[in-house]
């Protein structure tokens, strides 16, 4: 742990098949006016809508709905929520929903009473919160993002065509948040192997980087595993609750900063994708995966003795008569069967992506990296690998 | 992640060299009376008295101090404590040390406006907090117990010759503590490896519980690599500031809740150390390391899957060509064979425990367990065992 750091997450973490049994309490600790915010019908499909508005009416909330928050939420929606905030003195914004209704949550709680326009202070100059936030809460129905337990709060400004994410400080982190493994049965296939390859991601943008030999490292290697087993299991059974339980757990910790204490980080498939993202809608952690592949494969000579660790200690390849080269591209390699075998697609093509967009997407992707820092070219080539 | 559970960890963590210059800004959120409170003279030794008393002057502060706390604290030491704490009104307990001073200061803070008997309500009956508890902030100078960052107050009755702890909810938890792994320097070599073992033992009693296939276990793993390794060069060399700091780490991470989710757990091992403890004043992860070893091949086929699994994937054993029991004993041999590496003693005996002593601690354990449980003859039996 050679970096030193401060770390401190206050979100209370309800998980397992009871946790709603714990809102009713939760709910108590803030005031009558909620904002219930949440995506499309499916939480209405599956029942959860009616189990939560009927905890709310219980325990004598005044409740103001925003739904349909895109998977890429629009700041057109967090301007919208945040006039919601104002006009009826919203207490407590409840997210039901994943990532993408997490972020928004979090979007409208800082933005509700910012001093000027939330937006160029908040996403693009990275200013300091200096205003009140609205308290939020979560219920969990997706996993992928960890943003039920960190200050990420990712948004696409629609009329600049320009997704970008900010984490805030913990006193935007969500006060609580619910997770039942149950309420992701009926996520779509795609979308959960698209969460299972987010959290993938989140442990590998913080796992590449540092020649150092620090605990995180071994504890998101402890992870992975975990991840992959029951990424396996999930795909098999998706009503296998130990699988799916595991796979929300792995998410949560996968970017609730405890894996990435000390580390310097990469995060440049992250900045790649977002932009992928804002031009195709994809689902993210697909475009996570497809842009993966091809960025290990150019930047992985930059740290190499990382990816043979890697290759060796989560994939198992045997290192004997090997180069350190051959071991890890082996490891790449794995990682790409993996992908392949819970049904990810491989290419952007089929992500919807078309080839105009590959220079607009690698021109407008922020710089950034671990082992290496790519130029907009070097990204333009890692696009047109996998397109 | 099998098991539900509610998961909330408000302590502010500042790791680091630089980790000290965070104190005035911590002290600024509490008043003006402080206790300090350590062990014996060897924070001034190091010159941390020194710096921390002229921190607390230059931040206005009003300093009544407590020193003398004993490794095992006495329960004599809580009441004087909180004593001090009515007179002064104290504000804030500031613990300077380990484990122990630490652990006193949680005690010190439940007690100090306590209704009623604070033992018999809080250490015997295992009450939930009632009544004001004063905030602990720590400075941490020594490794192992992880309270830190959680809720565990192990105090020793000495009229009762009865150790016990109790682990208190998140308000009584540290507001913040302060981790420079540099103050961990001159710990005498003998308590350093106490603290390692201590971890470890920690790690343990949380991972062989459950047939489950939970995240829990697979991050338990990687931290026990990152220990296993870090040991071994902190041995060689005490101001390898690496590994120093990546223990320091895995201690905090290893009872921060957080390896123990959705975990049964056992803490046999703890409960009996507890008593020899009591009856010997025997450094705490020296004493668990020389009962763990029978315990461990005596309750391992209650749990031998897990026995086998930790084997291969802690220790590395080549399972080919062995049964299941084989595995499971040699993952145990290499744990031996690791505490004498580290230069830990194998007998009770070396750790001033006389044979008449045996039966009486037996006789006052705890009992508990995870994949069995144990009577009265068996601890004794395995307490002649390590004699």
């Amino acid at each position: 742990m050679k970096y030193d750091f401060t770390y401190y997450n206050p979100t209370r973490i309800h998980f397992g098949k009871e946790a709603m049994s714990k809102l009713a309490d939760e709910l108590q600790n803030f005031g009558d006016n909620i904002l219930l915010l949440y995506g499309k019908n499916s939480i209405k499909k599956i029942g959860l809508y009616d189990s939560v508005t009927a905890i709310l009416k219980e325990c004598g909330k005044n409740v103001t709905e925003l739904s349909g928050i895109k998977p890429n939420p629009a700041y057109s929606q967090v301007l919208e929520g945040a006039k919601l905030c104002r006009e009826n003195r919203i207490d407590l914004i409840l997210a039901v929903g994943g990532g993408s209704v997490i972020d928004c949550a979090k979007a409208i709680s800082v933005s509700a009473y910012a001093k000027g326009d939330p937006w160029q202070r908040y996403w693009i100059d990275f200013e300091s919160v200096d205003n009140d936030v609205i308290p939020v809460g979560t219920i969990l129905t997706m996993t992928g993002t960890a943003s039920e337990m960190n200050g990420g709060s990712v948004i696409t400004n629609e009329e600049l065509t320009l997704k970008t994410g900010r984490v805030f400080p913990p006193s935007v982190y969500p006060k609580f948040s619910i997770l039942n493994p149950e309420l992701t049965y009926t996520v779509p296939k795609i979308q959960m192997v698209s969460g299972i390859f987010d959290i993938m991601s989140h442990l590998m943008e913080q796992y590449f980087s540092g020649d150092d030999d620090n605990t995180t490292d071994y504890v998101i290697e402890g992870v992975m595993h975990s991840l992959i087993n029951s990424a396996r299991k999930a795909v098999a059974d998706p009503y296998d609750y130990e699988a799916r339980s595991n796979i929300m757990w792995c998410a949560t910790i996968g970017l609730n900063r405890i894996t990435g204490l000390s580390k310097t980080q990469d995060w440049e498939v992250h900045n790649i994708e977002h932009q992928l993202g804002a031009y195709t809608d994809c689902p993210h952690g697909l475009g996570l995966s497809v842009i993966s592949m091809p960025y290990y494969r150019y930047i992985y000579k930059y740290g190499i003795d990382k990816f043979v660790r890697y290759a060796i200690n989560v994939w198992g390849v045997n290192p004997e008569d090997k180069t350190k080269d051959e071991i890890a591209l082996e490891g790449i390699d794995r990682l790409q069967e993996f992908s392949k075998e819970i049904g990810i697609p491989q290419t952007l093509r089929e992500l919807g992506c078309t080839e105009n967009m590959l220079r607009k997407i690698a021109d407008t992707s922020i710089l950034g990296g671990g082992y290496k820092q790519l130029d907009y070219d070097e990204i333009y080539n890692i696009l047109k690998e996998c397109y």
